[in-house]
């Protein structure tokens, strides 16, 4: 072949793309899409690969000449696909389980030849209203006053991050201006988590200067929810020592059992401690996964007690089929962001006059016009469609809770609510039952033994637990993932993709009966 | 119409969009790319629309029930479209002038449709590593050793986020633990960069608890480079007044005129610090437009030093034609950031071994698979392929300066070494010079009234120049902006569109002259 064979018109001069080359290989990705979905089935969940084996059959060097779209596509195949880890699967139940569904997708190939960057609302007035018109749909949606307004960013992390910003800035600290550094006038400050939280809360405090020491996490309920009552003692505690409160932080359901905090209670705590403080701690509520969930009326008891705080993120990239990246914060007051971030250089300087230019409520200055997949999956779908949905996905864990309950092999760890099953393997039930019995029945010596015991019963079936996660990451059929509560290993099966049937269900439900006959108690 | 004329099979349903509906809209979509960048020549490249002409053609409350595709893809021409400033518009010369090129238009909608999270390895091994190979591949390119490596993030202001955050991890205060506020041991943290760098340095100052007077400005030179003196100058001031030196920000390309700060002699200003002090001080370095032109040899010099600096951001979706969003964070030792951020919840623990999980170097944990983009776009140019656009925004660049040079209304501020011309309307010469001469000339009292008439006449150009601007915004064919510079106001016009020809400079220059023809002195 020669150097040129296969290039497109244009591809060697001074342009781009053309036009018509454009269309044509356009055409060819979404068949290869229509048949990667269409074919996702068949394929391994977990990608096969090891370590390197990606890096290692691509050049080490760039390419100096341009290269026929067509071998792109080809290296797709050969290259990329097998070290995919297959999210859009319907058999991908680790993690959360997500969907970057079909008019998402296309949103995103749109949002990518607009290439617009919304920092301004003159640099795309579409941008900037469509980002305010999806988020105040959302919010209506989630059943909340009028008063919210919604910001799209990258996801979570980066929502939870500037949320917390804004408590910052509430501190009237002036933190803005003058920093926390070198700075005798201030105490320490404390944002309050539940020790079920997510770590972005504590990556937040890290990089807004809090450190980890920033952070108290409070105890959980037999439920995995924030103890309000330890939250208050916490706070209590803190003030007593000269630690300054700034922020509460509530999860709208966790990452590992999907529970959903007290948000009432925590206000009450909130607003005690305002009252006795004189100053404001702001209350963020972490719902990326399941705030979505308060779009269903028979669910919206999971964000009762939002319109008492004053921010909260929810992931249409994870429970609303719209591909990553895509995160909203809501905000009780958005001034709190821009008084923290607000910054016009001269060579962004409008006189546009009242309009609402969005670079002022973020750290972020470049936007990519995110809303528009949004907007076109709420309404491909509809408020009524993403409904049927999401009681679906709640269906169908339930009815792996279920099976769950009837395996005499597993125990449910919490009943769930959400999408997401917990579970894990029966400690071998004569083993620690003996050992109890050892325990309670004879001398003391006896019975360190006899608890010594347990605790290796236990310790064995965690072991078990860890190895029928590897049988199946290596079976390819199903992806699980684990996590540790309360000391023991347990195994999450989530739901929220949709192209998954009561098939796949089956094919959960065996692959896991398989990997546990196959790896036997020790 | 009924409810369900038009709707896909599945739609009404509890499923995806169906494949076969999937591949007819995106045949769709991919038709209305090519005739959107096919007639784009057409549209005016500023939005005409008034604030809140978008939100109002659009329903208040979300749909209840699902909408055909094809109604969405009638209201992205009727509603979105007009609402569109046109980034990807060979006559867009405001800010930085941009290109969503067609491999990375196909490639996002690729990434979108895999729908993958690279949080981890395993989450997708070809996800981290084309990650990692694309960073070295840039590295390659801008003629950087191998112990550098690359990181992909939202944008430029996220990366000096992030290499900021490195840097004050750096210090050995144990800020990732400890944070900033309530600790007496601590000294005030400062940053140093030039008056001309990016609003980002201040915001990630202010969101990393450094606040705004943790920002040092320092002056420029008449090429409105930094001064090492003046940095020399500054560092020393403030360790006198027990200020910590924590990070130099240097910038290859300053937003307003694309100059280059002096990396050598600004290493050789944090050498002698580190020496005399005794403490790290970080290099990061602004590159997210301006680096991009060191992967041609003869304009190398623009990074000459890099290698004495610990950080360097580039934005391939600013001069490497790659889709928003694409930042890369080059650093020489990302040690320095997991320091900072790792934290690894039970929930992503994973039994791996040896493998990069790239959400330990982040605030965000969730990651899109941005590197698909970047691969695609090296591929399918080539580096010399990129190496010949890239001179040719150069030359066209030159071409207008020289267009300026000879205009009787206009003068060059700087000379062009990018694709950026910054150039301003002369005042009124004889206005001026009439002014100087009675300053020179007489007594103290009339000198007085004479600056007064100069500062008048620079006044009424500058307004001039404000009005030159919103005639051009208004006319649609071209979009300049402008900013202040030296207490001006100068008009800025940005090369850098895939499709931008020699037709389009004599547009530019016709429309510029037309403007300044229409809005003549007051």
């Amino acid at each position: 072949m020669t150097a040129h064979e296969g290039l497109d018109p244009a591809q060697s001069g001074l342009g781009d793309m053309d036009i018509e080359a454009f269309r044509r290989h356009g055409h060819a990705v979404i068949d290869w899409i229509a048949d990667y979905l269409g074919t996702i089935d068949d394929r391994p969940v977990l990608s096969p690969l090891a370590p390197g084996e990606v890096r290692d059959a691509l050049p080490a060097t760039p390419p100096v000449e341009p290269e026929p779209f067509r071998r792109l596509m080809a290296d797709l195949d050969r290259v990329i696909l097998p070290g995919i880890t297959h999210w859009n699967h319907p058999s991908f139940h680790a993690y959360f389980a997500i969907t970057g569904a079909g008019p998402g997708i296309l949103a995103e190939t749109l949002t990518a030849a607009l290439n617009v960057n919304g920092m301004l609302w003159r640099t795309s007035p579409s941008a900037t209203e469509l980002e305010q018109v999806v988020g105040d749909w959302l919010r209506q949606l989630l059943g909340m006053a009028p008063a919210w307004s919604g910001l799209l960013t990258e996801g979570a992390s980066t929502s939870t991050l500037l949320a917390l910003a804004a408590a910052r800035e509430r501190t009237d600290l002036d933190v803005r201006q003058r920093g926390l550094a070198g700075r005798p006038d201030l105490p320490p400050l404390r944002v309050y988590t539940s020790e079920q939280a997510h770590s972005s809360v504590e990556k937040a405090a890290i990089a807004l200067g809090l450190g980890r020491d920033g952070v108290r996490t409070i105890a959980v309920d037999d439920r995995y929810r924030l103890r309000p009552d330890a939250l208050a003692a916490a706070i209590e505690e803190d003030v007593r020592f000269g630690f300054r409160p700034v922020a509460i932080v509530a999860t709208v359901g966790t990452t590992a059992t999907t529970s959903v905090d007290p948000l009432q209670a925590m206000a009450d705590v909130r607003d005690r401690a305002v009252t006795e403080l004189g100053h404001p701690i702001w209350l963020h509520v972490d719902g990326a996964y399941g705030a979505a969930l308060a779009i269903c009326e028979e669910h919206r008891w999971v964000l009762d007690g939002i319109e008492r705080a004053d921010s909260l993120v929810v992931n249409p990239h994870k429970w609303l089929f719209t591909p990553i990246d895509c995160s909203v914060l809501l905000l009780r007051d958005t001034q709190a962001l821009s008084t923290a971030f607000s910054l016009v250089p001269d060579y962004l300087a409008t006189d546009d006059g009242e309009v609402t230019d969005l670079m002022d409520l973020t750290v972020q200055l470049g936007r990519r016009f995110r809303a528009l997949k949004l907007w076109m999956t709420l309404r491909y779908f509809g408020a009524e469609g993403l409904r049927r949905r999401l009681r679906e996905h709640v269906r169908q864990a339930a009815r792996v809770a279920a099976w769950v309950e009837r395996h005499p092999a597993l125990e449910l760890v919490v009943r769930p609510e959400m999408s997401t099953v917990v579970f894990r393997l029966r400690a071998d039930d004569a083993e620690v039952a003996a050992a109890a019995d050892r325990a309670a029945d004879t001398a003391a010596d006896t019975a360190a033994d006899a608890a010594a015991d347990r605790a290796a019963a236990l310790a064995a079936a965690d072991e078990r637990s860890r190895r029928v996660l590897r049988w199946l990451d290596e079976d390819g059929r199903i992806l699980l993932s684990g996590t540790v509560l309360d000391g023991r290993h347990v195994l999450r099966l989530a739901l929220g993709n949709l192209r998954t049937t009561d098939d796949h269900l089956e094919r959960a439900c065996a692959a896991i009966d398989e990997a546990v006959a196959a790896v036997p108690p020790r």
